[in-house]
């Protein structure tokens, strides 16, 4: 059953579904009925069920009779934030559908010396505006209680400004045979909220990761194999949900 | 530097790059001339510096001088199968390109009952020379050591004639709060080669995951939230990795 995020608190037993888009997809795209049940998320992160009961096609609103749901969260006990360098539309797309299927709190796009790509300040607004759009969809789908926030800094230093409890760099890290990794002594700790940067296709430059470093910003290793840049937050954000959702004892 | 799978055994000092593509690649598309360095994988896994001797133009081949390499493995230290449902074709080459990337030893595609995919007999072939050069270029560029192998089977029951020592398919488990996760438990097992069976958009059938279980297939959860079927493997290859490559004492 599909789930859809609304923007006021639900506080009663009665709900009127009114946002153009919500009430598009649940009248005509997903062509409900009086008695059909959907779900939705409130600000505060609580599930809800609820049954229609009148489809206004004159106003353009769904009348609804919502009771809680008593369901965990499907959020990471953690905050995750990823923070990848600027590439083409498709791989950006690419990174907000799939880092929201899999849990991030927080995706920032950034420029860096390598990245082949720069978004000019006027087109930056409407830009986050469709990625916005991409995440709250994945945020349904997967059935999430937030939806991700999709912020663009264009410059490295501002970065900065995001900085959580444990802050990394992904960075080829010359790991010794037997050795733990720095990123799985890092999730030892039990940090409440990490960041982790990624480079563009062709890296950071040695500057880059100097200021970074600089910044206490940990250069970890993502295993031994070349990713893609857009696949290594796939496989940080996987690795984080592992070690905080399914290894708890 | 890039590197290139070759189809024989390196055994001698001197080496002549003769298949067509890799040919065509490093003379054409890359224009390498004499002097340059090229780094080749041959089929016992080894890695090798290859020094540009002479482009033969027209013998189409390129002789070389070659050096042992002498740096620890790419590959994991666990043979890892992902099992896909088939899909459609740019989600299964994703899937392909993506599981390489990830450590794959194996890549099996099968048909299931919620497939919305059906390959017809006469274009197997065609579609797995296909998805086998994808994984080729991906293994080459993620610096891999073997190329994994994709397969293609047409009944979910062909699938255990490739059972390995853990075998696991992804289905929504009723995770208890503070439980530690069924594929925790197993990976804290060590098995040395495990296979997960991935359904496809719309799940798998309740007697495909009965025949499933009864073949000694352990249903596992993958976290709360609900990924797309392609997601769902590539969650799944990172945390192999992190285990065994990144939190090893």
């Amino acid at each position: 059953m599909e789930q859809y995020f609304v923007k006021e608190i639900i506080n009663s037993n009665k709900f009127t579904i009114d946002e153009t888009e919500t009430f598009k997809h649940v009248a005509k795209v997903m062509r409900h009925k009086a008695g059909d049940v959907v779900y939705l998320v409130d600000p505060s992160e609580k599930l809800y069920a609820a049954t229609i009961e009148k489809i206004d096609l004159d106003n353009n609103n769904i009348l609804t009779k919502v009771s809680l749901v008593d369901r965990p969260s499907t959020e990471m006990p953690v905050k995750v934030t990823i923070a990848c360098s600027l590439s083409k539309k498709d791989k950006i797309e690419w990174i907000t559908q799939k880092s929201t299927e899999l849990g991030a709190t927080t995706i920032i796009f950034f420029d860096s010396k390598y990245s082949i790509m720069k978004w000019k300040q006027n087109v930056v607004a409407k830009k986050l505006d469709r990625l916005q759009e991409i995440a709250k969809n994945a945020a349904q789908q997967s059935k999430r209680r937030i939806i991700p926030q999709v912020i663009y800094v264009n410059k490295l230093q501002d970065l900065l400004n995001y900085k959580v409890e444990a802050n990394l760099v992904a960075y080829e890290e010359s790991a010794k045979q037997g050795e733990i990794s720095l990123l799985a002594q890092t999730l030892n700790q039990d940090p409440k909220s990490v960041l982790c940067a990624f480079g563009p296709e062709g890296g950071f430059a040695p500057d880059e990761i100097d200021f970074l470093n600089q910044a206490d910003f940990a250069s970890v290793g993502l295993g031994p194999r070349i990713m893609r840049a857009e696949t290594a937050p796939m496989y940080f954000l996987s690795v984080l949900s592992y070690k905080y959702e399914l290894t708890v004892k």
